[in-house]
């Protein structure tokens, strides 16, 4: 079935992550054309952006990079350059990692809307996730909703509401590298992405960054879930 | 009586104009300590921010200002320096005033409550008004009190939940110079303060900017009515 909006434009946010890069490919599925937009806000591994520029690029994808770095200067997070990396609390709440940037996704979602509505996109896609939460408020649903809601009182355009989508909102990871595959992105993902806390991109043949750190980690079961379901083998087998 | 909240900081978003300055008195008598934030986002009149410092130092209030001008190159709105002075309609909806920066209040917002939760305050101040509601979505109630569902989704800091005050929304102008004059801060704010949409500080006695603009006219107004209602003579009077 064709959607009705098939017609119309989507702005992706893009951070050279594979969560980004699947969103990207759903994307291109589901609207007419897809504008992507990441952030540099001064995280550690800056290189995001590069890599969320190639990754556009390979899938012609236009992509607006914004520098909100003066956030760094605003709140407190240790996935700021410069800060240590201590894997502990967040100051302001024991129960939230210490790489917790407060408030980082309701402004990436502030500026895309904007963005959005100078491009004439009605859609925003993200790919944030509540199956791998881990500390993060703004990646549940929840919020997104709450954030959809505040965005639209902000403008009331009427007609011209956001409408915030999380394709991989209730996804395991096993489930994402499915959707990949099924978009034409796996290769894509596996070889470009970056996810790894550490900032490092290719240590082996499936992309699994350092292969240590909880992202990585996760990245790994994942891909093996997901081999040993859709594949019946394991992940040597690619 | 003396609120439990006396003994709590309060983040007040301060612009130098007429209704900001009423919040800053109105927080000093109500926290224990007030932080003001004031944001440079490419506006015409950057001069705001001047008038701003100008107003913490007489108030003996630290400022702490941010330079949010990227959102130049996000949004389209006239307010922005380079941009002409059109007084016509917004090109994202015909009801909106060309003026309109789309999200500015979510984005203040948001950046307020991240320095907020660095300062260690809880409470935000904004001087947004809905009685003299001029097609800005982002100065009603609905979406204050929304921007604060979305702020403390964002977070889940439990207790450290953000709390908006909006302490003008339902005054009217005259209410408000009557706020001003309880709080002590009348003559600063006649003679201090930019509300003129053309840049004008004080032309005349009063500090009603230009005279013309529909700020100014707004301001007067409300002035006269002031004076009427609890002063017994008229603004001449003064």
């Amino acid at each position: 079935m064709e959607l009705s909006y098939k017609t119309e434009d989507a702005v992706v946010l893009a951070s050279g992550g594979q969560d980004s890069t699947t969103c990207l490919a759903w994307a291109k599925k589901q609207f007419n054309k897809v504008h992507a937009i990441s952030f540099f806000y001064g995280q550690k591994h800056s290189v995001e952006t590069e890599i969320a520029q190639d990754i556009c690029n390979a899938m012609g994808i236009s992509l607006k990079t914004v520098d909100i770095s003066f956030i760094k200067d605003i709140v407190i997070s240790n996935l700021f350059q410069g800060t240590a990396d201590v894997n502990c609390c967040h100051f302001q709440n024991k129960d939230v990692p210490s790489s917790f940037v407060p408030y980082r996704n309701l402004l990436f979602l502030t500026v895309a809307a904007g963005w959005a509505g100078t491009v004439g996109a009605k859609h925003l896609v993200t790919g944030v996730c509540e199956t791998d939460y881990s500390g993060y408020a703004d990646c549940r649903d929840v919020f997104i909703k709450s954030a959809q809601v505040a965005l639209n009182l902000a403008t009331d355009f009427k007609d011209n509401n956001v409408i915030i989508h999380t394709p991989l909102m209730w996804l395991t990871k096993a489930e994402e590298f499915r959707m990949a595959e099924e978009f034409g992105v796996l290769d894509l993902i596996l070889k470009k992405t970056l996810t790894c806390y550490n900032g490092i991109q290719t240590m082996n043949d499936f992309g699994m960054g350092c292969t240590e750190c909880p992202s990585c980690r996760l990245r790994k079961r994942g891909y093996d879930e997901f081999m040993k379901k859709y594949h019946s083998g394991d992940s040597n087998a690619k």
